[in-house]
Formats: structure tokens, sequence, C-alpha cells
């Protein structure tokens, strides 16, 4: 069945940057069938839904660790590496599955909320991240993470065969799975592990994700190690010769820039987490120069502290003009492209736009408020989606067609029962992070 | 009459950073009159209000235009200068007191649905600015723009006895109003102007607001006209030796920051701002360390582009660390204080935290959602607050102990009305400036 949903504006975010006022799109079998104007002479489908307000791609989150909300908050202050090793990996280390489900639920039911609509996951315990994703009706694309963790058990090997196994398993599931694979970082693993990695990616096509470039040290200590740039690194590994998606990328040289572009490596950018953790700044801009794929990425919640995508929409142009002393370095449109199809070409996934062919994915805002006041023109309307408006005005989302946000609750979680969930599960592992 | 508010938390933002979980705070005659752990054995008033959720300081925005709602997102992309002269002033050229009355209850809708509870305005029409504030109930401290505008018969002596008049009108109205006053800057003013401020000031005592080293230009223009800085300009011409408030304080030597020190100026960090309009970032780590007085500010919702000054709380503190790469350059707790205390302390006046004999000037957060799960701690509840939180989450409003915003909606403005007027106003402007 065909359906058609009406608004008083439609921002496609195609690459024309398209807007309809009034506008209107139609879903047929989770995709999008048809996007035009509301006065448009098309034949009328079956049922017609008048949502009024503004309908949008929903967001796109490419770099996640959703089930980290269980450690929300913790080791405010701390530099990467010790924020990692004392307040997270402590607290990690006694997770099972059944806490990863939780908190997985517990994020989505935020990220849909806000109007994120896919999340690219690179976390422990894969199988309960999925499930509780497809619990939660969001596009999900898992990269299983692959580490040695000692002292766990857990090693780049067994990581491997589990992604095997994922891939395996969930590929496609109901239309919104798709698995990769996720090599920690090129200092987490040996060089052995990502050649492997490499040639597992060849055989399934799936993405590979990464954390690049996060921070200085990082650099350094990859320079000490191999003599060599992170990016130049996994060049020569071969594991660039597969679709990569390199999360933070925020110590680039020019060189490893050019090394991104040679093999059309894409980036997931994080600038409230890389700003809170002192990371750095992203040269988004020159990545954009040079046309390399771009998306955002909240990061996990322990190192940002919320999964609100709108934030991100709005700081990756702040901060690029900011740093660059030039309000032009990144333009408003391009903004809301990165937060939608910029993402989803980022992750390779037929979404992030309001085009025919591509996933249902979009969301609802009330713009009958007053950060939209006046909207003289569509150049208007597209400033206040991205310097006024917030997460606070999605009032409906859909994914694959599917309604899984309305009347701003999400109506495929208990939110009360995961904050409970969430709350008790976050207090055994801060308890057993003591002992 | 003593009312005594209960909540699950207090968050006091008061010099040793005392919470209270529960707490509670008398309220009496407008003033706070105790606040401490809500199992305390103080006399009960004879109302006692059970809230729930938190509570703490209103915002406070120590700089604003806001009555440009009108103008919202006018020109975006443009550079300062040219954003002013082709897409702000032509439009304001036709501004009628009345259209600044609507343009500020509109705003003042805004900031207070969202916990925005003092306002630092600088703006023409101040008499229409300073009376829509004493509608909504905001807190304002007004500071009457003086400038010379060519063509439109506003001079600076006239703008100046303007200023005189609204401070004998207004100073000290409803327990609300300060007038101090709001010389434009150093580049359009003439020196003879900023003395002529300088004299008015000492004889009212008033806070003097002015913009200064917004962008590199600016400064370059100055050391042209002058041969020196703006901020050696203003010390010169004994300005700096009463109450000056300096917005944005972007581009400043070490030098200048001494001399901000010698004057104890006090600064309205404008991140925000400063990042859309690719101003700069401000050195507010080390304005910190100096012991200037920082707080935080809006700016005009034609460049941020809007009024919530939980964006500026978050922006401070990841700005600084993103671009020191170091995530200790602005701590989360520090942070809280810039959005209240620090503000209050910029501005002079008894508000920006829970302590007794400060007005009481406070808001009530809905602590129950995902983004508060899990809170093991203090330190956890106060880093929800400064990274996970946002406007969102304000339920309630008190200003002067009156209730201004009750269940998310703001009792003292009709937003229906205001954005209608501020529709219709906005398109006039605009019309205007084209013809």
């Amino acid at each position: 069945m065909r359906t058609r949903y009406e608004a008083d504006a439609v921002v496609t975010v195609d690459a024309a940057g398209s807007i309809h006022r009034p506008g209107a799109l139609d879903v047929e079998d989770g995709a999008i069938s048809w996007v035009g104007p509301g006065d448009a002479a098309t034949p009328a489908p079956a049922e017609v839904v008048r949502l009024g307000g503004l309908i949008m791609p929903g967001l796109v989150n490419t770099h996640a660790h959703t089930p980290m909300t269980l450690v929300r908050s913790a080791g405010d202050g701390l530099p990467l590496e010790r924020w990692l090793r004392e307040a997270v990996w402590p607290r990690e280390a006694a997770l099972t599955g059944d806490d990863v489900r939780w908190g997985m639920l517990l994020g989505c039911e935020e990220m849909l909320r806000a109007g994120v609509t896919t999340t690219c996951e690179m976390y422990l315990h894969g199988r309960a991240v999925v499930d509780a994703a497809l619990e939660a009706g969001i596009r999900c694309v898992l990269t299983p993470g692959i580490f040695d963790l000692p002292g766990s058990g857990l090693t780049w090997q067994r990581c491997l065969d589990d992604a095997r196994r994922l891939h395996l398993d969930y590929e496609g599931r109901a239309g919104l799975v798709t698995v990769g694979v996720g090599p920690h970082s090129a200092y987490l693993l040996p060089t052995e592990g990502l050649e492997a990695v490499a040639i597992m990616a060849g055989e399934t096509g799936g993405l590979v994700q990464i954390h690049l470039a996060e921070t200085e040290e990082e650099g350094l200590g990859i320079e000490a190690t191999h003599g060599c740039s992170a990016p130049a690194l996994l060049e020569r590994l071969g594991l660039l010769d597969q679709r990569v998606l390199a999360a933070h990328s925020v110590w680039l040289s020019d060189a490893d820039l050019d090394v991104f572009a040679r093999h059309d490596v894409a980036v997931a950018h994080c600038p409230q987490s890389n700003g809170k953790l002192g990371s750095g700044v992203a040269r988004v801009a020159e990545m954009l120069a040079r046309g390399l794929r771009v998306g955002l990425g909240t990061d996990g919640p322990a190192s940002n502290d919320n999964l609100d995508l709108w934030e991100e929409l709005r700081l990756a142009p702040l901060l690029a003009r900011a740093v660059a002393a030039d309000p032009a370095a990144i333009g408003t449109a391009e903004a809301l492209v990165l937060a939608t199809r910029g993402g989803a070409e980022a992750l390779g996934l037929p979404t992030g736009s309001l085009e025919p062919g591509r996933h249902a994915d979009f969301i609802r805002l009330d713009i009958d408020d007053p950060v939209f006041v006046p909207t003289l023109d569509d150049t208007e309307l597209l400033a206040h989606l991205v310097w006024a408006a917030s997460s606070r005005l999605v009032t409906d989302v859909w994914v694959g067609g599917r309604r899984v946000v309305r009347d701003r609750a999400c109506t495929t979680i208990d939110a009360a029962a995961a904050c409970r969930e969430g709350a008790t599960r976050a207090r055994r592992l801060a308890d057993a992070a003591r002992t």
C-alpha cells in the first residue's frame, strides 16, 4: 500500500537542496516512491496523512557506542587515555549481554525521540546491540568491536570469528541491519589483526569502522611504533582497499588527507566528543573540499554526554567557522547534509534524503515555534533548522516507513523501564569496578 | 509570606558548589531566605510546594539584542561587517517602538521557557525593550545603545540623553530593572562620545556595556585610527574606570587582558555568535585564570540564531577544551558557574546562585529523563546538567519569586500572539529594506 504524507514544508536534502512548501512524500513498502510539491497533480494514494509541520530526513549517527549510556558522564575531565583506562574500561569489564541490551534500548529511545533514524555502532556483545536495535526499530550498521582485552579472554581472533557469525546471522535482518567489522584502532590491534580484518571485509563487502587519529598522542604512538602515520599504516596493510569509515580523524596531515582521498575513506566527525575530551578539532572543511564523504557522530554518551545529533549538526559548522575565523567555512545547507545524506553516504546506505528509492526514514518537526519566526524564505527556513532548531521540536519519526515516535513518545521502547533497568545496571557496573 | 520549595535535588552554584539531595529553598519577598537539605529541621513556612525534580539558579544572559528576533537568521553566512551593513541595518532602519516591544516579547517567551531569568540588553527603543521585559517578568539590565546612525537622525548625544532619561524613569522598577549605558563600540562612536559615556556612567553608577574586540578586522581598524588596541583606547579615555562589561572580547592580546584585569572589566562571552559569524574563539580559560568576571551571552538571534543559553553553557567549555586540546581547560562545575553566578557577577546583580539574600530567580528541571540515567553521585549530576541536559528539560521558572513558566508554558506572554505579530512585523521590515 502506498501512503502519502503531507506537510507544510518538505526539506528533501537531495543534491539540489529541494524544498517544497507545502510538500508531500509517498511511501511504499518502507521506501520513498515519490516526493514533490503538496499541490502536485499526481495520483493520490489510498491513504493520505496530513502531518502539517516540516518533514525532513532522519538524522544519521555515523559513530556511536550507544550502550555506553550505562557509563554516561563517567570520568568527566580526564584526557582520553586515562578516561578509558580509569573510568570506562573498569566498569565495562563487568558488562553482560543483557546490560548491553538495556543500555542500547535506553540510548535508542533517546535517539529516536531526537530524530536519529540510523546509527552506526561499535561495541561489545554485538548480538545484544543488534537485537535491541531491532526491538527499537532503528536502522543499524553494526561493526562489532575487534580488539584484545588482556585478562578478559577477548582476543582479536575471537572477536573476528564473532563478527563473521554476526554478519551471517543478521545481515539484512528486517531490512534494518547491516553488519560490518569494527577494528577498534591501530593501537589496540596488532598488524596481523588489521590484515585479517581487511581479508574478512574483502569477503563480506561490509563496512570497516575504525577509530583513527583521535588525539595527538595516538598519532605520536603509532609513529613511534610503526614509523608512519596511522593512515599510512592502514594503507600499507591493505585495509584502505576496503570500505572504510574513520571515526574522529582529528589529527590528520595533508598527506593523510591525500591517503583518505585516494582510497575514498569516509569520516565520522564527532565534534562534541572531540571537544569534551579535549582531543581537538577535525579539519572538516578541508575534508569536504577534497571531496571526502563526511558524516557526523555522537560517539558514546560517556564522552558527549547525550545522543542528540542535533548538537553535532550545529557544532560542525560552528567549530569550523570559529577555528578558521571564516563564516563561510561550512555553509548552512552543507551542515544539514553532514547530519543526513552525508552520513548515509559515509555508511553506504540509501537513506539520509527524501528521494524516490531511498528508505522511508523521515521525521516531523513542529515549526509552529518562536524559533521559526520569522521564516521569510527557504534560506531562512534552512538557517532556522541548522542554527535555531533542536531535537525539542521533533514530534514524529518513521524508520523504513514504520512510525516509531508518535507525538514525542517512542512507541517501541518502554522509556520508564529502560531508565529503571539502566540505573540499576549502571550501579552494579560501578560497584564492580571499585572492587 | 515565606514559601518553601522542595526538590529531589537543589544545585545551588554557591562558592562551595553545594548540592542538596533532597533539598529545599525558602523564598520571602522575592528573595531567597534559606537553602539547605530537604530534611533539615528548620521551621517550616506557611506554604510548602513539593516540586520534585531539580532546582537550580536561572541562567543569566549577559549579552543580548533580543528584539532582533525580528531579523532572525538574516544574512546567514556573511562576515560581521557585511552582515550588519547588508542584512541587519537595512531592516532595522524601519523599526518602530511597537516592533521592538513585540520582538522583545517573542524573545523573552523563548528565554523564559529555556530557563533564562536575567537578560542584559543593548538595543534601540530602550523604553519598548524594558516595558516588554516588565510585561514578561524577566530580570533586565538595559544598556541603551549609544551610536551615530547617519541618515536616521540618531546621534550619540541624543542616544545619551535618552539613556539618562531611561535611567531616571526605570532604575529599580518592579525590583527587576537596572539601567546602564551601551556605547555600541569603539568604532561606531567618536572619542568624545566615549568620554561622555564615561562621565554619565560615573554619575549614575550604571553598567557600561560595549562590543569589544569581536573580530580581527575591528582591532586592525582601531589600531589604524587610534594607534593602540581598543582596550588601551578605552583605558586612555577613562571609560574603564567605570563598571564595564565587554561583550565578545575575542581578539585580546596578553596586554589587553592585563588592562582588563587592572580595571576589573567583566566579559560577556558569546561563543555561539562568535562561531556562527566566524569571529573566532575568545580566550576564556585565560580570562578565568586571571580572575576576570566572565558570563555568557547569546547575542542577538540574528547571529545565533536562538536565545537558548543552555547551548552557550555547553559550548563555552567545549570550545575552550577543543581549541586548547585540553579536557581540563574549563571544568564542568566552572561551566555551570559561567552561565549563572558568573554572569550575575559580570552584571553586578545579586542573582545566579541559590543563597540567602539573592533574588529568587530559579528554575526547575525534569530529571526523570534518559539523559540523567545513571546518576551515581553529585559529580555525575553536574556533568549531566552541563553535558547532557538542555532547555527541553526546564519545566518551571521563577523570577523574583514569581512563577513565570508553569509546566513548560510561559504565563506572562501569549506565545501565539507574539509569533503572529513577530512574523507580520518581520515581513514589513524586510519589505522596507528592499525598497
